[in-house]
């Protein structure tokens, strides 16, 4: 790879830079504090989204038709009221079709130079889409300033850097030469141009519609293929503001806005589906559940389809030189946006013999189920805390999750470890918030999940031993899915084992980190996010198998003539 | 990409001078001339490729359960009567999964270097392989060794070169340091491991059995992959004797030679289905019917596919500045291997001006026709050169299609412009040959073909205009698929707008060619042969997208200690 600076814009060759040597860097700013910012940018950002509320959501002069989406506070408890435009698949296909040419016919330099400026631009505006994310996925005011904003779009510029890097493979000119047969050799100028597949359709998700968004969104259109986003009809807001930055940008710089575009279903009228199977859709990116997220990939044919669904995060509590400090950050790392992320932790294994620092201290696992629990009440305790780590449920349907769960466990199915319990938030009362659930069972019961258990609900397993625990987390990545694994041992033969088999499993192994990084921040341009090696998906943000199926090769020979080029 | 030298192999460091360069280069010897290798090696090799004939063809001492292949010399019209071990899918790829983790557990650069190896020794039985490749492909002597030879085995080394190019994309290892919150910075040692995606299923085609294989089982070798090769149950020879000498070099450099393995199929008891839909095959090469390409793409499900079919490939004579050499041209392309080509010309486009040549000289659409065919019979009333050109028909059913055909000729359907014919092979009376069929069309008649008619059966289509032809031979490589095309023309603004039509469509546009290489010629390291734009398939020989999907990233993250790496 060529990872020299392109003089194209900074941000790009700064994360050229940090993919080369996958250090740590961030091309946004992280904290959304007004020591940094200042008061009116914030206050901006926050009446820019309140403006939104009740009101007709324009992407351009020509929409009609609007729809209400199903848009409702976790906060507040109460409905954002906006409309967007109606879905009209086969129209908005061709209107992408159409803006296409123009677009592909730019070169390289320009559309990633664009693809760039769209990113700042969205930065711009990152208070009032994070306050658009607080109020629809449900995290908190930190977690969506940073999280769905820095590191989304730190995401997205890493790949259009990747774009770049990948378009810039091969040369597009060259002369060739061959002696064939008796007389001159046959001298040839070769040229080559880079199309676009087509549409791309983008799937966000509902509870972190950005990370895996802005990636996407910037990934096709680098590579010169038109955008339908289609965002979680109870999520649109964030991505709606980001597609109208886009547009705007694209307009400005005289391509067709036509190029993103926004499509917004309803769960009563979902058009997912519609979408990946229409004949127009060219690349697909989905961001959703394991279910329909299979059945995407059964569906997408031979076209490129990139996709991360989920699966069963794994914790292993072996040991740890500082008990207290791993215990932390599990918990810390479980309780984040209240578990409701793809990284985020479910099934933690104990060995029977408990937890041990190597230096004589012991935790039994009877006590190390108790620290957790602990640790876990002494969060929610604490409000302003408890709000800034957990945030908020994204949707009801996971309160029912957790009653269900819980009801299993008041069966006898499950030991009751820690009941989910709303805590108190800063926001008030109706704020839909919820402690984990977590819920213990011995290996051998036989009732361990073999699928992921959406939100905060985790599931304490205790093993025979750490080898048995070790299997069956490997084992459970390698068939059910898993982005993440966690370990705790101060064994290394015992390290070097679990680091075998989470590698043939497809999990990320996080081992023996502790302080104050979330034990699952997947840093931009340093941690390969997704490994394609389980059923969680294969979209890796990002590695070149992120890029290359989005644009293809056209090739034209002709005689050379002179001695020269073509 | 760091295309530098590796000093692993001379072999592979011209490689990737190649292909960074897109300069013409071989590896290997493309004359089969005793001029060249002396008379014992292409005696040896014709004397090796005749002990097979009759015996059983053992990969090692314990297979068992022999079957006879359908391998009948399309030269002698003899079978060959081999016998090959009998498939065994679930037991196959089980011993495939036994024998890949010793083979991914090896660096880069030893399955690189072997893979090369392999090539290296593949060539030193070219003579053997080339043999085998005219009596069950039919091809002539000159392409079996060079076409079937040196160019696969260069599209094999192409591949292995961008093995290694992709799977040094990235550090296997980075120290990360970031500031999180109060305190000191986070400090992480990450590490990457390439794994292997599982066993590959490789299906070689009957006509061309090496070129497509060569490429996809050094592919998924290099990257780690074990492989099940395919052949076409009446092209098993060349495909057994490469996995034989390939096993031979695993063993000897102390690998599991299940690391490669012949799945043999008869057309009674077909396996392909099997093979794609077993749960234990994670990538699929595909080259053959553009029918089972489509299914083959559709069960893939969320597994790499990597596929070449068929399509229309076109030939637009709108004029040339040497007519005479153009039709030369296009002539030998046609007859090149009897047009059993994945490359070869089906349709020829003559608008109803006919050819100029720009400075007074006007063939008409009926002269066109005529020269067309007058060549080929002049062709076909030299044996020798004709033998060395279109050498023999692979399939019996090519001749039932080429009947067929001339039957919608004389039923009034089509113009027969020139009948299919016998013609006279030195190989005797036996030798399977046919001299193209050529029907005419105007192309408002509405009976073009809609798919590949496979083998010498042409049509010419007069059009309106030049302008006619070109729409409808670029909206026919889009629609059916095409992996060339083909123009003469003098007008420079012509040229551009097919250009630009032709890379729409997908279809690789050789302009304007003449001379003694055939147009059809695809040079590895320098042209991308299959665009992914069309139906023809998406296996781009070769570019990254040929290798990404073929391995996976598993990453590993632990704290740094001390100052340096972990």
């Amino acid at each position: 790879m060529n990872f020299e600076p392109t003089g194209i814009d900074p941000l790009l060759d700064e994360a050229l830079s940090a993919i080369a040597t996958r250090s740590a860097f961030s091309g946004f700013k992280e904290s959304g504090s007004s020591r940094i910012h200042g008061t009116e940018k914030p206050a901006a950002g926050k009446a820019a989204y309140e403006a939104c509320l009740g009101q007709a959501f324009r992407l351009d002069d020509s929409e009609a038709d609007f729809i209400a989406a199903e848009e409702v506070s976790p906060f507040t408890g109460e409905a954002l009221g906006i409309r967007y435009a109606g879905p009209d698949p086969d129209r908005q296909f061709a209107a992408a079709r159409a803006a296409m040419k123009g677009w592909a016919s730019a070169s390289v330099e320009q559309r990633i130079k664009l693809c760039v400026e769209m990113l700042r631009q969205v930065d711009e505006h990152g208070f009032e889409i994070a306050h658009a994310i607080m109020h629809t996925a449900g995290q908190s005011f930190p977690m969506a300033y940073a999280g769905s904003g820095a590191n989304a779009l730190d995401r997205g510029l890493e790949a259009v850097a990747w774009s770049w890097l990948m378009m810039n493979a091969l040369p597009f000119q060259a002369s060739w030469q061959k002696q064939v047969g008796a007389g001159d050799p046959v001298r040839l100028a070769k040229r080559w141009r880079l199309m676009p597949r087509g549409p791309a359709v983008v799937f966000c998700c509902a509870s972190f519609p950005t990370w895996n968004g802005y990636p996407a969104m910037m990934a096709n259109l680098a590579c010169g293929n038109p955008v339908l986003v289609k965002p979680h009809p109870t999520a649109v807001l964030p991505m709606a503001i980001a597609v109208r930055i886009i547009r705007k940008v694209l307009a400005e710089a005289g391509f067709d806005p036509g190029l993103i575009q926004l499509v917004v279903d309803s769960s009563s009228k979902p058009l997912g589906k519609v979408l990946v199977e229409h004949d127009q859709a060219a690349i697909i990116d989905f961001t959703g559940s394991a279910r329909f997220g299979s059945w995407v990939e059964q569906h997408a044919g031979n076209r490129p389809c990139y996709t991360e669904t989920s699966g069963i995060n794994t914790v292993i509590l072996d040991g740890a030189e500082d008990i207290d400090a791993a215990l932390d950050s599990v918990v810390n790392t479980l309780c984040l946006f209240s578990a409701q992320m793809c990284t985020s932790p479910q099934t933690f294994y104990v060995p029977a013999s408990g937890m041990s620092d190597g230096n004589g201290r012991c935790l039994s696992a009877d006590e190390v189920e108790a620290a957790l629990a602990g640790r876990i009440d002494a969060l929610a305790a604490n409000p302003k805390r408890a709000a800034s780590v957990m945030g908020c449920i994204q949707s009801p349907a996971t309160l029912s999750l957790i009653d269900e769960w819980t009801g299993l466990a008041e069966s006898g199915r499950y030991r009751l470890l820690h009941r989910s319990d709303h805590y108190a938030h800063p926001a008030g009362p109706d704020a839909r918030t919820a402690t984990p659930l977590v819920l213990g069972l011995d290996l051998e019961d036989g009732t361990a999940p073999q699928e992921e258990v959406f939100g905060p609900i985790a599931f304490v397993i205790r093993t025979a031993d750490r080898d048995q625990a070790l299997q069956h987390a490997a084992d459970s990545a390698r068939r059910h899915g898993a982005i993440t694994a966690y370990l705790y041992s101060t064994d290394e033969d015992y390290i070097e084992s679990a680091t075998d088999a989470f590698a043939w499993a497809g999990a990320a192994l996080t081992c023996n980190v502790t302080g104050n990084m979330p034990l699952n921040f997947s840093a931009a341009y340093s941690d390969l996010h997704v490994s394609g090696l389980n059923p969680a998906g294969n979209a890796t943000l990002a590695e070149p198998s992120f890029i290359t199926g989005r644009f293809r090769y056209a090739q034209v020979r002709r005689p050379l003539s002179g001695d020269g080029d073509e």
